[in-house]
């Protein structure tokens, strides 16, 4: 990385508890493309403060996590299609001190759903999940066509609020239920608590055309490594960050990288700092 | 320079037109210590919302160039004494979201001066120059524990407010004064349309025990290339630019860089970038 000078152009994420994943992701990219940027993640207890703060000095780019996606709504000032979808931001764009917000994991699932030859709008769909992250994959199916969608989710409030948004079924638990396409959009599988629950059963896997799962740490989540065991398509959540993170690297700085280079960059950022 | 990641402590300054001085010496005096922190030059339309910015953001410091450094005082938590001492501020230093100012050029001109065992308290000085660093200058000459003091500046209004402030004499024009130590603190000798002017003559330079340039770009002056003609102990701009900065890392880092590291930071600042 060269030594920094003062035309670098800034872009940052705000989020309660701040990951390397984006900052490693853009700064590899930033030096593999010669591109004068530098990315890098804070906290802040301040939103109104911190987003006033990328106006008033100029930075780029904001990536936005929990817990202020939604609080962050009122403090831009245009609202792209894919915010407006699931009333959500992930990504702050100042151009010239104009805000726009994004939403890049729509984007993302949208176009890896988009790219699977393996499921088409006829096929039917079990998402499992009913938070934030589980409405952006909720309207990235319902935009790519899909209609036989069935919301699983422990939370009837939450997964019937979900379901009726975009006309799908809810059900408490998976069951015996089987669907061509497969979706986690919980916790299950993730590093923690949670970290060997295989969130859909063997049986609904072999059952399915495709199996996706959204939890990216890791990435080869006990629902991942039986679809794997049993030869089925994988779509997995180190694709979704890796790709949302390449169209905020789009919106930022107007640059499309190569596929290869999103997948080492999405590579690099998750190894251990 | 390593690889960016997010625990990393971001340091910027703000200023109409920023340049790659501090950029350059922070980031490269970082790397040397093996320290976890970057440093960016930014300028702002919206002084409030970038001071915010700083706060919400948790940015550690924040230096100020014109036209902020008093503008500023009124948004920071604190004045350190050698804020309070010009009512001016170069530096910000944020303990966890309190804002304290401090003035380092002050700092800096005390030190230096106080280093010198060419000049007494006792020692005659002719300080040419009536604005915001001027008034630093003559602080620190003043703090010093010198009075006799003449402010040589054509503008009288500003000359006398600042030779009041300080039981200094003034007055309009170099003439054929000489005095122990001379300073200048005005843009001649700096580069741009008064650069090939020497700020005071060569018959004061041969009165003279220490001849003192605040111009940092270049350091070599006429003055300073007269002085060094004729023998004489020089300070120079560079040394107080470098001694300004070393104070604010000192401030932001905790951590005391050697004075030859200092130099070295110094000397890299000022080439091309």
């Amino acid at each position: 990385m060269p030594i920094l000078n003062k035309d670098m152009v800034l872009c940052i994420s705000l989020a309660a508890r701040p990951s390397n994943l984006g900052t490693r992701f853009h700064n590899w990219l930033y030096d593999q493309l010669g591109l004068n940027y530098i990315y890098k993640a804070f906290t802040t207890t301040d939103l109104p403060a911190a987003i006033g703060g990328v106006r008033a000095l100029g930075i780029r780019g904001c990536a936005v996590s929990m817990p202020f996606k939604e609080d962050v709504i009122e403090l831009v000032d245009r609202m792209d299609p894919s915010a407006l979808a699931i009333d959500s931001v992930n990504t702050i764009v100042n151009d010239d001190g104009v805000l726009i917000a994004y939403n890049t994991d729509y984007l993302a699932v949208a176009e890896l759903i988009k790219q699977r030859s393996e499921v088409t709008p006829s096929s039917s769909v079990l998402l499992r999940g009913s938070g934030g992250m589980a409405k952006a994959v909720a309207a990235a199916v319902r935009d790519a066509g899909f209609t036989r969608v069935t919301v699983v989710a422990r939370n009837e409030e939450a997964g019937r609020r979900l379901a009726g948004l975009y006309g799908f079924q809810w059900q408490a638990e998976p069951g015996n239920s089987t669907a061509d396409l497969l979706i986690n959009v919980t916790p299950l599988g993730m590093a923690g608590q949670d970290e060997e629950v295989q969130s859909f059963s063997d049986e609904a896997i072999a059952a399915a055309s495709l199996v996706f799962d959204v939890v990216a740490l890791p990435s080869e989540t006990p629902l991942i490594q039986a679809a794997r065991r049993a030869g089925k398509p994988v779509l997995t959540g180190a694709e979704v960050i890796a790709l949302q993170a390449a169209e905020q690297f789009v919106l930022y700085t107007g640059v499309r990288p190569s596929a290869e280079q999103i997948r080492q960059a999405g590579e690099f950022s998750r190894q251990p700092a």
